[in-house]
């Protein structure tokens, strides 16, 4: 089959032919790929910020953004069949462990994470296990729904966290109106009667958040500060979820933040850096996020299917993978850009 | 009366004389000091850290750890008669804003904070109001408890946030065994089920903590990390309980934590400085921690008139307070020093 | 000034002349009252079943659902000025007892509630306190308004609670149509993702709940639980928000309940009547409701500012009260009726 | 194998002889059994009372509180191997339904009942699965903490929702001073900081559970509710824990509870049976509780590992399973009868 596969760090990865993955234990389910979400993390793990995170070796297949259609399956799988449709969750877990019987998949002690540190699904196939697959309606495609697999995934996961604070009359505020954030936007409308203020420094993709719920857009201008500040009343927001998390975004956002108030950590790059005396003279929070449940992958399609959640995508043939980098690298893509086998 | 004011910062306070406060407001309660604790929050005082935070205007009388009897009443006040033995919450609150009405004392948006923002208790009298006095069953001597004002009901709050995370099998690593450490650790002892480990530079000081109920003592040594990591079977610890807050202890802390723990900021002076790639991957949190509410303060009287809370305290006579001072300054306090009118 | 005053149980009250009420304490607010709401529990009361919860003695004042202006404050009252318009929060609370301190205002260990235990709002003022009042923007008119301040609150009070377990693809059974479950219906679509199923014996009345949002009506004709049944897959809804309380409204929610669901209980009348074997073998809740806190009360003011809540209200002169009583009795009033001085 | 088996309801069961379980699927285990409890359930089943919610077809054997050594395990089995101490939960459960992925294993949709709706524990072997097994260290006897892995279970499961709302300074009542009653009075020591109030009939029983943590003990001669009301200062308890469920408990717990109390049924047979207008007046609720999870049964091994919950056993021959089953009945037995193979 064909894959996208990174051959060494620092290098563009390639599209290559490699085996078909086989069936080999009683759990195991194969997909059959409709579409493979492209991430900013696959940016990073080409730029090896990944490299002792993950500990995978070398040549391997990316793609942790998947939907399909259930190809094969093992002997013990009861809960899908083969032609279902399927979007899959981004870990691969054990079922048995603390973690996964409590709900939080993503802390698994045995887990693995295709895409990441195995085999993903930028690829004609993508070897999983019964318990990462959610069964869809039919008529659900897969590439206009693969990229809430981890990025609308992760989005819904900080939201939902964040909807316990946001009773009416409190803000939020959505540092970054890409792809994640449009999700978080829409995401926030369905899940709380929080106000919504995003912040980003294209005028264009503010403009087109007003539609998603957006309650104030903010360009980031070197004002942005001022501005939230000002909408809040002086105060701050209860509410930051930053997508972005980097450059100037993090000492922005916690500027932002209102007494009391937590702060949502998502993007990553930068650094949170901030004097504990601030930290306990307000009494803030800084939260971390990282992807979601099995159970809230669920959630966040019951919202799709209930038309609250909808997603701006750029198609491209698998064979196409490298443009695609290149475009998302270039800040050429409009929402989520997806690649089709 | 005496006070113990600060005229200019860099500069020691001074025992001087000045006026007697004076009953002005219908809910002003004016107590005569029996107990007055040092906090390190007073040598930050005295060093200028908290300029531009409290806004004084020097010279104002420091102490915001306050306990005695009542001394005079304004017209309103019902909770409280002459001659009641309280201990003095660091607030006073207006009662009437959002935070006041959702318990959140420490947020209240007219607030002011004796022995920071305006004059404070290490004197004969203090001037506070009704909704900050708890009063005490008389047989307590405000002496042996005015630590738990500000000292302990910050130990307390933070303990109670991180109790709803503690589950039997969880442990908590308590960072520093002085005074708020001590308190800590039988807070955490009264109300979780949690194993507790402390680390501390001072053998002296850990041997104490285990008969207020530490399951493990790590001396700061150097591999206070391996360590806890060892007794952690080698994953760390669910919560954190950082009483230091500068100095190594803040990266000690860090890598002491479990996927998806909490870290629960107190001591400050040092910065959290982190990756956002190290809280998104692993999932944790950083929760700030400012005193505690009212109800806070009378939950804590009542471990402490159950006998599950007891303090080590070193008395100093008013007049003396420049030693304590000194005495704090350079480590030779064991328990918390008070100061008595 | 007029009131409408109950002298007898089991008779209908009398609109008769009494003095105006005085500033008597440092914290009393007159409130020159727009609109005053007439509820199911002044029936009740009139029945007499409330004789003993409210210990009251005859005659007094009915109305505990008020909004006017300030008419008069008493020396210490800061957060409101003569002329402000308000809505009053039903309970007169104390403001230092735990539950007040924790927000839970109706809890108050030494309340008094205007209209039931103490003279009401059904007059041209009414006397109640600075802790009390809800500062609004002088563009609303209180006739329009002054249903939230009871019904409105308790079912916003419900709402709130029974969000926290509502998640997307989750399924809420309102029972009861009428004034409170219009505005039962718009705050779950405010505040949850879940579906709104509504049942009431009135096809009318459902009708009209489709524009607030519910998501499925289900006419009460004897099939009422089997068609619940059906649109929850055979499993009953996680939440069952009762506003009726008696007939078989009770036994028909429990059976539309789902394992692990919660019933909030608001309406009364009737009993809970069910085995402690259903209970436990479905680990089932039953949860009392009881008006709001005061930050309930400001919550719910910010959906109706912001347009999510809407009211229906039928406006009497308050002289016409006893037509009024008449027609909510006999099942005659759409929305909430309002007593106009 | 011998097997404890009930042929008709309204009869004893017989001890006979049957075939021994089967590996059939890949993630079966087969538990030879070292202690199977026996439980209250057990006579209401034999009654007939759980003819209709069981649905299980005679004859069956009984037994669903077990513990033993690992015998024989399926393909995919890789948490315990043969030979290993487990303790049993009680539901046999998919993993894949959103009950199992959210922790509430007891409310899988596609669970079976060892001992209630399929063939349990008191026989030489019994067949679970994988995810229904906790694995001890070797070092602890089955038929020691057999009875945990039901009654035990079921009182920490109560107990554990119960902690979220006892502070310092609230109270809880026990009602039922028996097997559960002793594990729940260790779980309420262990987990929160409250002042326990154990109510029984036998002041025998009621002096051992000081032992056990009990603050007061109260004696049901008739003015039990009084005596809670004197203790609790006239307001009730906060939280009642009724571990009998029937005969006059309810009614004397109600009377107990104080305003915003929750009341958690746990014992069952008789009935809840309150008017609404007692239920918002007050602000109550009702808590059903059934088993716990599978992570509430392994926390609870850690606090029966750490010392702070031990057993009151009584020990009979599986052959002597009626004489067990007659001395329950006629309330002969201390502790809990486990029946050892």
């Amino acid at each position: 089959m064909k894959a996208v596969r990174l051959f060494e760090y620092n290098q563009q990865p390639k599209v290559t032919e490699i085996d078909d993955p086989k069936i080999t234990g009683p759990h195991d389910v194969i997909v059959r790929i409709g579409g493979a979400g492209l991430c900013r993390t696959d940016l990073h793990i080409i730029e090896g910020q990944w490299v002792e995170k993950s500990g995978v070796t070398l040549p391997y297949t990316l793609g942790h953004e998947n939907a399909g259609w259930v190809h094969a399956i093992g002997s013990a799988v009861s809960n899908v069949a083969v032609g279902d449709t399927v979007i899959v969750h981004p870990l691969i877990t054990c079922g048995l462990c603390r973690a996964c019987r409590a709900g939080d998949d993503m802390h698994c002690s045995n887990s693995a994470f295709p895409g990441i540190s195995i085999d993903g699904g930028m690829a004609t196939f993508l070897k999983t296990t019964a318990r990462a697959v959610v069964k869809l309606n039919p008529s659900l495609a897969p590439k206009d729904i693969a990229a809430l697999a981890d990025a609308g995934l992760t989005a819904y996961h900080a939201v939902k966290k964040a909807a316990a604070i946001l009773y009416p009359g409190t803000k939020a505020v959505v540092i970054g109106a890409g792809g994640l954030g449009h999700i978080g936007i829409q995401c926030l409308k369905a899940l709380t009667p929080a106000e919504i203020i995003v912040v980003d420094r294209s005028a264009e993709a503010l403009a087109l958040t007003r539609s998603m719920g957006a309650d104030h857009t903010v360009v980031a201008n070197g004002k942005q500060v001022d501005t939230v500040k000002d909408i809040t009343n002086g105060q701050g927001a209860e509410v930051i979820i930053d997508f972005v998390g980097e450059g100037g975004a993090i000492e922005d956002g916690v500027a932002m933040l209102r007494r009391a108030g937590s702060y949502y950590v998502i993007g990553y790059g930068g650094r949170i850096n901030v004097p504990t005396i601030d930290i306990i003279s307000t009494e803030i929070n800084f939260i971390g996020n990282l992807v979601g449940t099995y159970n809230d992958l669920d959630e966040l399609m019951t919202l799709t299917a209930q038309g609250k959640v909808t997603l701006h995508t750029a198609m491209y043939p698998l064979d196409a993978a490298l443009d695609a980098i290149h475009d998302l690298d270039h800040g050429k893509i409009r929402g989520r850009g997806i690649l089709i086998p």
